[in-house]
């Protein structure tokens, strides 16, 4: 049987310890190629460069546990995908999986997110595809409990396909190299962050902030991702990019928008 | 009565005419507060800045038409909203508006949208918020045919206010001046881009690329934003920032997480 295909890419850039440990999952499923920022892009939220140059060039990180076929990309995660879809790649691949994500993509934290901005932009192309993340900001995260999971995840998606307009965001709990105790299919927990900015000033006196805040959980449902992490399993969030509110169509027809009277 | 408060941001910075239009049109409703991006940010997505300081300063940069008070910001349009609500603002806003952006935020365009993200991000915080969008990328775009539609949806919002969990993309057909046949709630269309990587040679003998491509639509639906845009209508799509795939949900639950056999 042939090997599936799969494209690794990530947001924490092309040497993050996360992403090394994806690709060798990963090599022990399919064929790995990956394409990934040459430099750390958390934040970048589904940002894509279109008014400035991308530089991609094929390397080697790790000659002993690499992909044979690596790219270092200057551009986001979804530029990464694009790129490997429309230029590097010779055929479709099966699957799209990226991260490991050090730290949570979870909740709120999604919109944020440039691991499932990745996913989403092959999502988008209909391809199938995962990301993962681990709730350990660490660079030194150990990610040992997380194989299991994330074998397991990416060989039922290979198996069944993921549902056209969806793409799997999967979150892996904290547990210092013990597997975590299951995988739960959850919802996106309600949530937001509570900013504070840190105001400093330079060394010549202008003004500049830190943007630091808190999460804040608004849901207590136990349905969540955050209730499945916190309780030691892994979650698994269909995550889809119509952001259409289509409950919310019929009461806006109620508004008043072409001069009748309500 | 007293006026309503309304934060204005957008994507293409603060000296854009999209932006200096809407501060125009939302004075005629409320107390304006500008915090605007100080250099264009299209195609950020949901980006914003958490490895690097932000700066931000009070800007005069329209005596006559200007807002009272505006503040440039070196970040993205969510940095912008985060900054408008947590330092510069002494009250809550009853409305975040965002754009005009120049250029179409229809479809799936609204995933890589820095207009629709200051939106979405207000939204999160439980803010009435609207991002509005001319299908012009013109710098000299003509925004007169606009101008009714905007202050029809920003009263009709301010009203009803907007559901929790919601915010509304407004695109706004290119009508050269004249304003469009008239509103209409629709679903965002199903759509992707096929990309092409423009590859050329930098004069010291680097390759680099410039991402183009073109919009393909994949949806014959006519209660789609692209349809009441093709058919010179203005476009309201209630978007929502819950990506879970709520459908999907049962569908996931029928695969081998957790070593049972289906």
């Amino acid at each position: 049987m042939k090997k599936p295909l799969i494209l690794v890419t990530n947001d924490d850039g092309i040497t993050a310890p996360g992403l090394r440990t994806l690709i060798g999952l990963m090599k022990s499923i399919g064929d790995v190629v990956v394409v990934a920022p040459d430099s750390p892009q958390s934040g970048m939220g589904h940002a894509i460069t279109i008014d400035n140059t991308l530089y991609s060039k094929k390397v080697v990180i790790d000659h002993k546990n690499g992909a044979p076929t690596e790219y270092s990309c200057s551009g986001t995660p979804a530029d990464c995908v694009k790129l490997g879809l429309r230029e590097i790649l010779d055929r479709r691949p099966d699957l799209v999986v990226s991260g490991i994500n050090h730290g949570s993509n979870s909740s709120i934290n999604v919109i944020y997110s440039g691991t499932m901005s990745a996913a989403i932009e092959a999502g988008i192309e209909g391809i199938p595809a995962i990301g993962f993340s681990l709730c350990d900001y660490s660079w030194q995260a150990n990610f040992e409990g997380a194989a299991e999971a994330i074998k397991t995840i990416t060989t039922e998606a290979l198996k069944h396909g993921i549902p056209f307009g969806t793409v799997l965001n999967v979150n892996i709990p904290k547990t210092d190299g013990k597997p975590p105790k299951g995988i739960k299919v959850c919802r996106q927990a309600k949530a937001n962050w509570r900013e504070k900015f840190d105001k400093r000033l330079s060394p010549t006196g202008k003004e500049y902030y830190w943007l630091t805040g808190e999460f804040e959980l608004l849901d207590e449902g136990e349905d969540t991702d955050i209730h499945a992490l916190e309780n030691g399993f892994t979650s698994v969030v269909p995550t889809q990019f119509d952001l259409t509110a289509h409950k919310t169509i019929s009461h806006l027809n109620t508004w008043n928008f072409n001069g009748n009277q309500n």
